[in-house]
């Protein structure tokens, strides 16, 4: 059956809400432990999954209160002795193999943040999902505008989109349709460098284009609750912000693939991205940034769409967590 | 002291969230009392203080529950006679000149939604706060675009925008700095033709112009506690949902005001825009949805604003209320 827009909403953005639903929100939080860092637990950094919990009992780095629902990082008082401990831990997680998740290993670092803004530590990039923590991320979507004439002659503009479709081998949403260019912020990355190292890197797109033409346009964030799609655990927790970003692109400028990661590149039309999005083609995530996108450019409306309002506040999901204030802290 | 952004997101979204400040949210609702209808008790419709809520007890088609804290709306079971019902309270409130805030009766019916996008009943404009019940409207910005060369001799593109000052005569927020054209959704009316409406009433905007040119971007959304400078009680809530639209004018097209709201349109530049904002001339929504237009177009970045992420996701806060699905229902 054909997905509709707020279908496709809600296979991104699938954590319940306390404001709408105190009771499932309160039930999904009473199963989770709270992580948090000892000397300041007012801050909720992340929502672990009991069966990741129950590893990390008993090591002399962890506590884990069963009446509080809490995992506290108890050593360290500065962010690189958290991120030492944090990465002995995760190593030797992953040395168990206890975790499918931890297979697709990274050795690349996302940055946890705590009140104001400060960097509290850093942790293996697969890992995140474990600890359920805030990643961060760039999308952005390469378009085309051609003049068209409609049936009475009347001139009008087609915008078409390049669109990835992700390698079959790939571990997660192997197949499913991407946004051009996509990918993790790393720790001590700002937005802008991350989004001209993925465009060079996912769609060979040429440094000096993306650094002059591509436009900052917002976040989108959701809180999304992983599924077998996603490979590894079922139910790890991930709250994540992309930055999206918009770009133009000239005919003469085509997107290709620069790695294994991506099948290739077509350049659909409007239709053929709606058709894609209601038939469930687009990866959850990239198919929330496409709704953002036909939204910003008015061709979703108030009077097209009619959960319009219901989407327009679900791409902008705040979270329990303290967030970013500023990228490129080393 | 300058205003940042994250303060003017501040003024305007000021009630608590629960996920991040559970103890204030649970603090302010305590004092509150739930809306809501006979036959529905699942539905949060709005949120009345007790100095409201005093006056309808007793009243046969109220019912004040003090231990649940709620306000119920206990007769007619379609939305005429809940509407009937209703006027007759608002009226009577009017009446008794106890509500400073119905001085500004407008004759105009705002719609109140259910679950699912029901129409449950309508509401006299000014007494929708008293019942702190969601209202829509349009905002507009207007601006134009112009090439602009800088010292060292690279052409750039320069934006202007069209701001209005209200009258000082306004009651609400007068003097104040203000979207291009903006105004509230009236009962059965399409946000698409409440913004062609009030582009002509308030800023002489052929309707053709409008519908041609004015493009659907979004919406911004805010849960406001009126404060002295909105006119009336203050404590009062006001969820809000603009929706939002952008117009680039060509050169030769000047607002005007059409009626004795507005006591004149500025074409402004970025820089005088930033600064109103920095001095705190806008009024509060005008102030969100300007960023929110900052943001769409790549003037505020994640690396120009610290704030960028809490900004995105507080300019489309998510109510507690059922809203509308479909506009335009009678």
């Amino acid at each position: 059956m054909d997905k509709t827009n707020l279908d496709l909403m809600n296979d991104c953005d699938n954590f319940p809400y306390y404001e709408t639903a105190p009771h499932l929100y309160e039930a999904a939080l009473d199963r989770l432990y709270s992580l948090q860092i000892a000397g300041d637990d007012d801050s909720l950094l992340g929502l672990v999954l009991p069966g990741v919990a129950e590893v990390l009992r008993g090591l002399p780095t962890w506590t884990l209160n069963d009446d509080e629902r809490t995992l506290t990082l108890n050593t360290g008082f500065d962010e690189p002795s958290r991120t030492a401990v944090i990465a002995a831990t995760t190593r030797a997680m992953r040395e168990t193999g206890h975790f499918q998740i931890l297979s697709g290993w990274r050795d690349e670092l996302y940055p946890v943040y705590g009140r104001n803004g400060a960097l509290l530590f850093k942790i293996e990039r697969s890992a995140s999902p474990l600890f359920g923590i805030v990643s961060y991320g760039i999308h952005m979507i390469c378009y085309t505008r051609s003049k068209s004439k409609s049936e009475d002659g009347t001139v009008g503009e087609e915008l078409n989109f390049w669109v990835p479709r992700r390698a079959k081998s790939k571990q997660t949403y192997g197949g499913m349709l991407d946004n051009t260019v996509a990918g993790g912020l790393a720790a001590g990355e700002l937005p802008r460098e991350a989004l001209v190292r993925e465009a060079e890197e996912e769609a060979s797109l040429p440094a000096e284009l993306v650094e002059a033409k591509a436009k900052a346009v917002g976040t989108v964030s959701y809180f999304h609750v992983r599924d077998e799609r996603a490979g590894g655990e079922t139910g790890l927790l991930q709250p994540e912000a992309q930055y999206v970003y918009d770009l133009e692109l000239p005919d003469d400028v085509i997107p290709k693939p620069n790695d294994n990661e991506v099948e290739g590149f077509a350049l659909l039309s409007l239709e053929e991205v709606r058709a894609n999005l209601r038939r469930g083609e687009f990866k959850p995530n990239c198919a929330v940034v496409t709704l953002d996108f036909l939204i910003r450019h008015g061709i979703l409306t108030p009077e097209n769409e009619p959960d319009y309002l219901e989407i327009c506040s679900r791409l902008h999901r705040r979270f329990e967590f303290p967030t970013v204030r500023v990228h490129g802290l080393k």
